[in-house]
């Protein structure tokens, strides 16, 4: 097994990936997509065309934007998608028209909370053009008139998603879902993308995987909307459990929200997972949703599907903004998310349902596995394996074994591995 | 849909029914039938016949009472049934003789701790006669002796009962019970038989209902038991849920008691209305029971019936004697009473399990069910909208939503309404 | 029915088996067995050949001990297997030869913390011999040469075990076990075949006994793998609950160990006869475990068997020295360790799930159950009758009535038997 990636190797990735100007469709997702390849074996990229019915759903025209501004009269860019791709509104329509600063106003959107902060605002689904800036930048705009130009193509295109298989001893899958449409934030985005091509590397390199890994690097909503209605069967069928790696990569926070009804094998080994590696989190309620879970989990899809972050999504000040950046995320935050999610799957690949091999206590002696001399305390040394032994009925996993034996995952893990070697135990999975 | 008859409505139906001396059988039993029939339409009066076996039990003689007296030895009345039906036990067999005060006393009935209450004192299955009294007019009796006289007949004749079916969409019944069976007393007894015919009103009036509606007005104990004899099959195959209506017209408390395990649907029902009208109520259990519950929750019938009262029976000191009057029962009391079977009945109704049409989320915006435009909170003002997609997976009723979503049931009911107009969920109920 | 035996009949039982060197095979326990078998009728003795593989063990060689010793070079016994054969360790293989100090130290136990102790020690699965002393004799044994003897053989021949099958109504059985394998000890010894043979006779002596009883006296561990080995199939289909007996003779703790999962008929019966009880009892986790349960509970055998004790195993300072004598176990506390069992078993034999004959409530006036005339309160004499009928839908046992109608079992037991006779209640177990 090689070393899994480091924070500064992860941060490099993003900062590579941070000026691509991402949507919904379009370029800035291909780009993303090759560099992402470049990074793992075996991504395959997948097209589909605008117009594509997907479930309740039509895929969306392809945005291409070449350039956006507004200008003074003297020509003077005064907002300029050339600086930041947050200054226009994604999915905007093609303008070039002088306009008063009353019909500018119409169509800007400013934060005067946060009046330093670009806000990121997007309309998808319905047909108009504008510009987001710093609300300290709009009080100077001036009165006009302006030059507002958006260079942009909207047209049949596709929407594009890359996706990995790693194969594992089962057919189950875990499937892994992170988001490639937003334009240069890195909490909410890059964080997602660069955690999850580390996993796939450190997935790669196990010598063995129980599972199957689908990992998918899709648009938010409509992304994962499409890919449940190309694989619905086979996601339900194989499934067994699945995250969504989003916001995992400043170092303020962990975070779980859980999948709609909180009880899948996903949310047990996220919370025993957590609530082993000692540091603080946030548990949230399935009402704070936000991201691809909401397809996932919904009602027919019924995936086993958990989020696992660091700063979720909406509650952090930066949020939705161009402060949402690689000063933010960090070497070391993203370091701390890929040690979570790599902890969670080492629990997940570690949780069988074993079984004693005979009926009463084995013979532990003449194996090598208890002390021969008898004496008072004599037992202790060998508890927590007999406790193992003592409770392996075939109906608790690693998990529930940690909870009657009263010992870690990692204690249980090692003792079944030790007796399912001396032939006292078999995985009933 | 008319307006719900007012409080003052039904306090004058109770000041009608006041004096009328019912028992469990006989002619006070038909006057008031008589009379609440004429407060709807439909109401059928059954009559079983004396003698007739009910179950574990047999239809006892029907009671008449013309009079009853004790007078002293110059023809003067000291106790007089004229004055009070309370004054003369239930089902008292005839008596005319002279008797000392000591023979009278061991057939007489007072509370020392209420000396100015007239018990309510019966015999139903044991002959006897006695009189009830005031304390404080017990103790100036005299010596005697004493002339006491029953003019009473107890004869074959019939237990009569009223019964009201209001048709439904569904075959599937709500059970509705109250009692005609006490003299003059107003919580524990006539409260309940007019908010029931206020209740039949209001049924009647909705432009449609969910369910049929059953309504009885039967003698308590000995009617729910000859009512069950006869009804048995058809009453377990088709109620959903029942509730008692007893002692629901004074102005101190609300109450609820449950069925037996306290796990129907009328318990849940009751017990989220309750909650969410935000009045304070007693929540009591099923050994302290006293209604008619006793039968329709008896292992057997097993009905989903639960009781739901102001001042519970036993609980307040008028209760079984003349201070029970229309003094204790007021309009306003009689109002809330009526509003809060309003109230459940109106969330019963309501409480259909759905279940979304679709997977992954359907596309609210070209629906004009979502904001178009993206941007920070925007989410927010559909969040309960959303949340009822969320976890509308055909498990969940309304009331299972309201916990889910953390929202009020009529939040719930508003936005399902509106999502099944859309074509977007199904009631699988 | 006989009275139970006294305590002080129990401690001269004891008394008289206290001396005897038992181990795992052997002599010291047949002479128990034989002991033990004088004191009931029907106690079968069965003997299982030393190499016969039982489950995943094989039984081990018989064991005599006829000397043992540890002289200076004089001759002088310094360590003296007569005093006490606690001085030997269990299953020593003969030795006679001089060593030095330091080659005798090698084979001493001793416990520094209490010094005026000799432990327990036993080496059954591992060829070697040693010796067990006092560890404020053993710092003046001097400094050599020894003279070491243990004349003792292994050999093959039987592992040993009684068993008596006291038959009841039903083939169910309950299952009692105690063990016969431990030397000169008190509390964890001689206790538990002491009280499971007072239970034996009180149980024999009762007129009608619902469930069957088979009570085992093994050999801790190896015994009870015999036992599971030739009883497997039988003990699975039949055992409704049972109990292991150890330690139950000390006057300090009332203890209670549950079943693997804690949930069996056995458990519930120890909890409501121990909360009923009123002594206060200490409530320990299956991760305490130690004694016969290891073998009864684990998988594959799962049979629902609980431990009660006094002070458990483990949890006393004398525990497995020579100072868990006849003055640590007392006749006060045999005697509170037999009415323990006796409230157990006297529940379990009462604990029938009881059903209504009628429908509704039946007429409780006319078969003497209830008072004829109905005034304020006059119910309330009845109430835990009435209670026991409104709750017996074949869905509670007595234990589950007692919880639901808030009555001690013995009210309940008291009040079904009343209906029951009467023709109202079935049992339908």
């Amino acid at each position: 097994m090689k070393e899994r990636d480091s924070g500064a190797e992860m941060h490099s990735w993003a900062t590579d990936l941070f000026p691509i100007c991402r949507s919904l469709t379009g370029q800035g997702v291909r780009e993303t997509l090759d560099y992402l390849s470049g990074l793992m074996s075996g991504m395959k990229i997948v097209n589909v065309p605008s117009g594509t019915k997907v479930l309740d759903w039509t895929v969306p025209q392809e945005w291409l934007i070449r350039d956006a501004y507004v200008a003074d009269s003297d020509g003077r860019r005064l907002i300029d998608f050339q600086k930041s791709n947050l200054h226009v509104v994604g999915y905007s329509e093609p303008v070039d028209m002088m306009v008063t600063r009353e019909e500018l106003d119409a169509h800007l959107h400013s934060l005067p909370d946060q009046p330093s902060a670009i806000p990121y605002v997007t309309s998808y689904y319905r047909r108009t053009w504008g510009f987001c800036l710093a609300d300290e930048e709009r009080i100077n705009l001036g009165s006009g008139p302006f030059h507002v130009v958006v260079d942009s193509e909207l047209f049949d295109g596709n929407l594009t998603y890359g996706e990995v298989v790693i194969p594992g001893e089962s057919e189950d899958e875990v499937l892994l879902s992170t988001y490639v449409c937003h334009p240069s934030m890195a909490n909410n985005e890059l964080s997602g993308p660069v955690v999850a091509a580390a996993l796939v590397r450190w997935l790669t390199s196990l010598d063995r995987r129980r599972y199957t890994y689908r990992v998918v690097f899709i648009p938010e909503t409509i992304g994962s909307i499409a890919y449940l209605a190309n694989h619905l069967d086979h996601l339900r069928a194989r499934t067994v459990a699945g995250w969504v790696l989003t916001c995992i990569g400043d170092e303020r926070a962990y975070s779980y929200l859980p999948s709609r009804h909180g009880q899948t094998l996903a949310d047990r080994v996220s919370l025993k997972a957590l609530d082993e590696r000692g540091h603080e989190y946030r548990r949230y309620s399935y009402l704070e949703r936000g991201s691809d879970e909401r397809q996932w989990c919904s009602p027919g899809a019924d995936l086993p599907v958990a989020s696992l972050m660091r700063s979720k999504y909406g509650e952090f000040p930066e949020y939705h903004t161009s402060l949402d950046d690689l000063t933010l995320v960090t070497a070391s935050g993203l370091e701390g998310g890929l040690g979570m999610m790599i902890d969670v799957l080492t629990l997940l690949e570690a949780n069988k349902t074993w079984r004693a091999v005979h009926v009463g206590e084995p013979q532990l002696g003449p194996r090598g596995l208890y002390p021969n001399t008898s004496i008072k305390g004599s037992g202790m040394a060998v508890r927590d394996m007999v406790n193992v032994l003592a409770y392996a009925d075939g109906t608790l996993d690693v998990i529930g074994l940690s909870e009657a034996c009263e010992a870690p995952t990692s204690e249980i893990v090692k003792h079944a591995t030790k007796l399912a070697e001396a032939g006292l135990l078999v995985a009933t999975d």
